[in-house]
C-alpha cells in the first residue's frame, strides 16, 4: 500500500514533508486537508490524527503526526533517502535532534506567532494582536541571531557545519519561508541583519529544486494576494495612509 | 573519558537525564550548574553550551544540549540501555518521537508556564503574571486531557500502549512532577479530572525507583520550603486571608 500524506500546502511543516518525499523519490498519495474549511476536524481525518493537525501520514499500519517525527521516520524507512538527510552517525544525528528540538521552542513560535499576528489572523476569522506580534518578533529576532552566530557557524552551506542538507535544514527553512507573506518593510527589517540566514535559505532552496519552488507556489500565490489586498486598502484610504 | 552531565536538579529535564543515567547504569560525572546563581551564563559553561541552558552533556568530542536529543543519544550510544527505552522498531520509535514533539509545544509550555506564574517567579526575581498563568493553565489542562484520552489510551501502564517505560514517559513525567510545588488546592483542581495521568506518573516513578525519588529530593525540599513561606504569609496577614 502506497504511503499516504495528509497536508495543507499552506502549512509550512506540510510543505517540508512533501518536498522531502519528492526530492527523495518516495512514492506517495497526497490527500489535501483544507484548514480554512476546518477539514482537519472532520470525523474522517480524526481517524488518521485524533488531534486534528496536519501534516500526518499513514504507512501500512502506522499512523503518524508531528512533522519532525515524520521526517525522521521517512528518512529511516525509505532506502532511497541518502545518509546526509539523517546520518547514521550517532553524534551527527544527535546534533540534528538538538537543532530540531531548539526549533520547537524558539524559531517556530517566533516565526509562526509573528506571521499570524501581523498578516494571517484576519484571513482566518481571528483578530490581530499587536502585543503578541511584538513578543513573537522578539523571539524570532533572537532565534535568527542564534541561527546566524551558532547553528550556521563557519563557512558551511548548511546547519551544523555540513555541506549537504539534513531534515533539520528543510524543516527550519520551510518555517522561515512563511515570512514571505509579510509586508516588504517588515520582512526586510527582520532579515537584513542576518545575511548568513538568507544565504542558507537560498542554499537549501537550490539543493531541493525544482520541488522547493513547485511546493511553495501556493505560498507565493498567497503573498501576491495579500499584497494586492494591501494595495487596495491603501487606495481606499488615501487620507489615513498619508498620515502614516 | 567518562560522560559529563551538566545539570541543575531544580530543572525538570535535568532530573530526567540524571534518572535515566542512574537507572541504566551509565557512569557519569554530574557537574552542578546553579541557575539561581546564573552559572549557566558563565564563560566556562558557555564553552559547553553557548546557548546557556541545562541540561547539557559532553561525551568524548560531542557536546550536546536539549534534553530529548540527549535522551535519544544516551539510549543509542550506551549498550546497557534496554530496548524498551528507545525501541529499534521504526514504528515504535516514530511514535516516541511524535509524543516527545507534541510535548514541546503543549505539555511543556503549559506546565512550566503555570508553575512559573503561580509559584516560582518571585523566587527568581520576577513578577507573577496572572494572565500568563491563566493561559498556561488552559494549555496544561488541554494537554492533560490529551494524555488521558489519547496518549494513555487502553489499559497499558505507559504511553503508547506500552507495558514498559520509554524515554518519553520519563521526560513527560519529570515535566509534570514540577506541579508538586503548587498550592495543594491548585494541584488537586488540575489533576483530579485526570486519574489515568496520576496512575501513569506513579507507574513511571515505581519503574525508576529508588533513583526517581532520590533525584526528586531537591523538588520535595523546595515544595516544603514554599509551603512554609505560604504559612508564614498567612500568619502575617490574617485579615487579608480571612477576606479571601
Amino acid at each position: 500500500m502506497k504511503l499516504k500524506v495528509y497536508t495543507d500546502r499552506m502549512s509550512q511543516p506540510s510543505r517540508a514533508i512533501i518536498i522531502f518525499c519528492k526530492v527523495n523519490g518516495i512514492q506517495f498519495d497526497e490527500i489535501s486537508i483544507i484548514l480554512s474549511k476546518r477539514q482537519q476536524l472532520s470525523p474522517e481525518f480524526k481517524e488518521i490524527n485524533p488531534l486534528g493537525k496536519v501534516p500526518a501520514i499513514v504507512d501500512g499500519r502506522l499512523k503518524l503526526f508531528e512533522s519532525h517525527a515524520i521526517l525522521i521516520y521517512l528518512a529511516s524507512a525509505f532506502p532511497s533517502v541518502l545518509d546526509h538527510w539523517y546520518p547514521n552517525d550517532l553524534s551527527k544525528r544527535a546534533k540534528i535532534h538538538s537543532v530540531m528540538d531548539w526549533h520547537h521552542t524558539n524559531l517556530r513560535p517566533g516565526a509562526a506567532g509573528y506571521v499570524m499576528n501581523t498578516v494571517l489572523a484576519p484571513h482566518l476569522g481571528l483578530t490581530l494582536d499587536p502585543q503578541a506580534a511584538a513578543k513573537a518578533e522578539k523571539l524570532l529576532t533572537q532565534s535568527l541571531s542564534t541561527l546566524e552566530t551558532f547553528w550556521l557557524k563557519g563557512n558551511a552551506k548548511f546547519l551544523l557545519g555540513s555541506n549537504q542538507p539534513s531534515i533539520a535544514d528543510l524543516s527550519l527553512v520551510c518555517e522561515l519561508m512563511q515570512l514571505q507573506v509579510l509586508e516588504e518593510k517588515d520582512r526586510v527589517r527582520i532579515f537584513s541583519p542576518h545575511k548568513k540566514v538568507e544565504e542558507w535559505i537560498e542554499n537549501t532552496r537550490k539543493a531541493t529544486m525544482p520541488q522547493f519552488d513547485e511546493v511553495h507556489k501556493v505560498l507565493f500565490n498567497a503573498k501576491a494576494r495579500f499584497e494586492k489586498l494591501r494595495e487596495m486598502r491603501t487606495v481606499a484610504k488615501p487620507g489615513l495612509q498619508s498620515k502614516m
